[in-house]
C-alpha cells in the first residue's frame, strides 16, 4: 500500500475518531488488549523470527533484550491498554468560555489532533503504547518500527485491529507501515496533506533524521543531557542520595543524571564523599582538570564530555565559582530535559528555577521524576524536549488540539 | 553577517530576554516607539525608494498599496507598540502546580518561546508589529522580510535598534536579515539549533514554501477558505447580514468568506434574495449545475472552486441535501480556518461545533470575527491554521512556551 493511501484512510479514520463517545472507545482499547493476549502464541512467534535474524546479523545483547517479547511483556501491553482505557478522556472539554462586549459566546474545546505518525526503532511494545494514548484521544495512529522488529509489530498491529473490527470500531485507526525502505520513512515525513505531527521515539541519531527531515510538525522528544548542580549550601547527604538515584537507579533512560556541577568552595569535602558513592556503584566520573587535581581517581574530561548522554556507568563532574557560572554551563551543554540543584539558599533555588533553560527543572529532587506516570498523568507518549505545543512529559492532554467554539446570534463584523 | 551568527547572537539576547522583567519590556515598547516617530523622514525616504523601485519593476498597484508608507502608516506602527506595552505580561504565570503523593510540588510556568523567525512579505509595518509582540512575549525576533521592501524594513529595525539601545536593553533583541538570496531564507528555515520557531506571514505560495521546507518547528498561518452554510431553518435575513459581512465588508483578508453552502429545501426561496443582495455589492457567483438551474445568473462552478480563496469579489456556492452533506463538503475543501451555520435548529448548531475541523467554528455570526482583537487578545501575530501549539487567533501566550518547576526536599525515585 503506498504512504497516500495510508495517508488518506488515517484522515478518514480520524474524522471517525473526533466524533467516537468514550464509552465506545474504552470498550475498544479493552477488546484490542484481550485480542492482544489471545493473540500471545502468534505475537511471540512473529517475535521469534525477529529475534532471531536480529541475532544473525549481530545486533548487541542490550538492543536484543529491547527486542525480545516474552509472555510477562505481552501482557504487560495488554495491561497498558487497559490502563488507559481508564484515564479521563481529554476531549470535549471546553478549557474556557468567554463573552464578549458584542454578545458572542467564545470557548475553547479539545479535541484530537487528528492524525499523529509514530516512528521508533526496535522496542515492539512502543506499538500498543503508543496506540493505546493516541487513540483514546481520538486520534488515528500510523506507526513506522524498525525493521529489526518487523514481524512483531505485524503480528501487535494485526491483533490490535482484530480488537477493534470485533467491537465495530474502524480498523484503519491503527495502521502499520510495513515497507522497510528509507523512501517509506521520507514520505511519511513529507505526508502534510494526512499526518498532523510526527513523534520520533528512541535513539539520538533516529530524533535528529527525523527534526532535519520532516516538513510534517514534529515533537521532539528523548535525548537527554540532565545535570546536578550540588551548590555550596547542599546537604551532602541528601545531594549524594539524589546524585546516586539520578545517576544508577535506571542507568539507560533520558532523565538519568549525565553531568554534575560542583561549587569549588565545597569541592574539597565533597569530592572525597562524591566519589566512594558513585566508585561504589561501578561509575567512571570524568572531572576537570581543577578536579582531578584535587582528588586523584577522575578521568580527565574532554570538551566533548560536557554534552555528552552516556546512557552508562559514566557521569562528568565539572567545578564552578558560583551558582551564575553553573547556570551558564548548564545552560550551554543541556539538551532541554531535565536538570536539578541541590541548595538549601532559598534564593539560589529561585534563581536556578528561573534561568535554567529545560522541560523540567528541579529544586532538591533527583530528574529521574521526569516521567508521565510520576507527574500523575498516567502514562507518557514520551518527554518533549522542544518548546512548542508540549514540553516535558506527554500524557493524554498533548495528544489533543484546540478548537474555538463561537455562539452568535446575528453579530456581523462593523 | 552570515546566518549562524545571527542565530548565536538571537539566542544569547533571547536568554538575556527571559530574565527582563514587564517595566524594563514596557520602556522598550516605548522608546521603540518613539525612535520610530523621530525617524519617520529616514522611513518614509527610505520607503520610497523601495516604492520607486517596485513600481518600476511592474508591481501591481495592490501590492504597492501595502508596500507604500504613509506618515499615518508610520504612526500607526508606534502606536501599535504602545498598545502592546498595555498588553499584560503573559510570562512568569504558574499555570498550575500541585502537590504529588511524595510532596514534591510540581508548576508549570509560562516562559518565552526563544527566539522566533517572521518571514513576510512586501508589507513593512509587519515589521514593527511582529517585533512588538514576540519581544513584549520575551522573545529574540529574526526578521526576514520581502526583497521589495527592504531599505524600508532596514529603516524600522534601525529605530527599533536605536530605541532599545536608548534605554540600554540588548539590542540583537530585533535583527533583520538583510540578504535578499534565496540561499539566506533556506538557511534560516534549516536554523534548528537556534531558531524556535518561524512564523510565515504572506500569500499561500510563501507559507507553503516555508512548510514545505523549513525543519525549524513551523506555525502556519493564513489561508482560508472559508465557509457559510445556510441551514434550512435559518432566518433569512441573518443569513444574508452575515454572508454580506462575511464576504464583503473587507475582501482581501484571510478570515472573509469564500464559500456558501446551502440547503435545498430552501434555496428555490433563498437564492434569489441572495442573489440580489451579493449582486448590488458587485459580487459573482459561481455555483454548482443544480443552482444555475434554478435561477439565471451564475456562472457554472467548476471542481476548481470549491478549494478557492478567493481574496476577490467572488464566491462559490454549493447545495446540498442535508447537514451531513454540508459537514462533509466543509470538512473536504476548508483550509482549516473559520466556517460558520446559519440555523434556527438546535441540534444542527450543536452538530456543526462538533464535527466540523477548523480553527474557528461559528453559529450565527460572521467568519470576520476570527482575529485577535475581536477574541479580546489585544492583539495577534497571525491565525494559526495549524493543530499543534496554537490554533486560531494567536495572541501573546501563543508566543510563550512551558516549563515546568519543580520543589523538592530530598525525593529519590523509588
Amino acid at each position: 500500500m503506498n504512504l497516500q493511501e495510508i495517508g488518506q484512510k488515517s484522515k478518514a479514520a480520524a474524522s471517525y475518531l473526533g466524533q467516537l463517545g468514550v464509552s465506545r472507545k474504552n470498550e475498544a482499547l479493552y477488546a484490542a488488549a484481550q485480542a492482544i493476549l489471545d493473540g500471545e502464541p502468534e505475537i511471540l512467534t512473529a517475535n521469534q523470527d525477529d529475534v532471531i535474524r536480529a541475532a544473525a546479523s549481530g545486533m548487541s545483547p542490550a538492543m536484543l533484550d529491547r527486542l525480545e517479547l516474552t509472555p510477562a511483556r505481552v501482557q504487560a501491553m495488554a495491561e497498558g491498554l487497559i490502563q488507559v482505557a481508564a484515564l479521563e478522556d481529554p476531549i470535549g472539554e471546553v478549557i474556557s468560555m468567554k463573552q464578549r462586549p458584542n454578545g458572542l459566546m467564545i470557548g475553547q474545546k479539545r479535541v484530537p489532533l487528528g492524525v499523529i505518525g509514530i516512528i521508533y526503532e526496535a522496542r515492539p511494545n512502543v506499538t500498543a503504547d503508543a496506540f493505546g494514548l493516541c487513540f483514546k484521544a481520538g486520534n488515528a495512529v500510523i506507526l513506522k518500527g524498525g525493521s529489526d522488529a518487523l514481524e512483531s509489530n505485524k503480528a501487535i498491529v494485526g491483533c490490535i485491529r482484530r480488537g477493534l473490527s470485533r467491537c465495530k470500531i474502524e480498523e484503519d485507526s491503527l495502521q502499520l507501515i510495513t515497507d522497510t525502505s528509507r523512501e517509506a520513512v521520507r514520505q511519511l515525513m513529507r505526508l502534510n496533506q494526512y499526518v498532523d505531527v510526527l513523534i520520533p521515539r528512541g535513539g539520538a541519531g533516529l530524533i535528529r533524521t527525523v527534526v532535519e527531515n520532516s516538513t510534517v510538525p514534529v515533537i521532539e522528544t528523548g535525548t537527554g543531557n540532565c545535570h546536578i548542580y550540588v551548590d555550596e549550601t547542599a546537604d551532602f547527604n541528601m545531594a549524594l542520595d539524589i546524585i546516586d538515584n539520578a545517576k544508577t537507579q535506571r542507568i539507560g533512560v533520558c532523565n538519568a543524571c549525565e553531568s554534575l556541577v560542583v561549587h569549588k568552595k565545597i569541592a574539597r569535602q565533597f569530592l572525597p564523599l562524591l566519589k566512594k558513592r558513585l566508585v561504589e556503584k561501578q561509575v567512571e566520573i570524568r572531572a576537570d582538570r581543577e578536579a582531578c587535581e584535587l582528588l586523584p581517581g577522575f578521568v580527565l574530561a574532554t570538551e566533548e564530555d560536557w554534552g555528552q548522554e552516556y546512557l552508562d556507568y559514566v557521569v562528568s563532574l565539572k567545578l564552578v565559582d558560583s551558582l551564575d557560572e553553573a547556570i551558564a554551563h548548564i545552560n550551554q551543554y543541556n539538551t532541554g530535559h531535565s536538570e536539578a540543584i541541590i541548595t538549601s539558599d532559598y534564593h539560589a533555588a529561585q534563581k536556578f528555577l528561573n534561568e535554567i533553560d529545560a522541560a523540567a527543572v528541579y529544586v532538591n529532587a533527583s530528574t529521574r521524576f521526569t516521567d508521565g506516570a510520576e507527574f500523575g498523568f498516567g502514562a507518557e507518549i514520551g518527554i518533549s524536549t522542544q518548546k512548542l505545543h508540549a514540553r516535558g512529559p506527554m500524557g493524554l492532554k498533548a495528544l489533543t488540539a484546540t478548537k474555538y467554539i463561537i455562539y452568535g446570534n446575528g453579530q456581523v463584523r462593523a
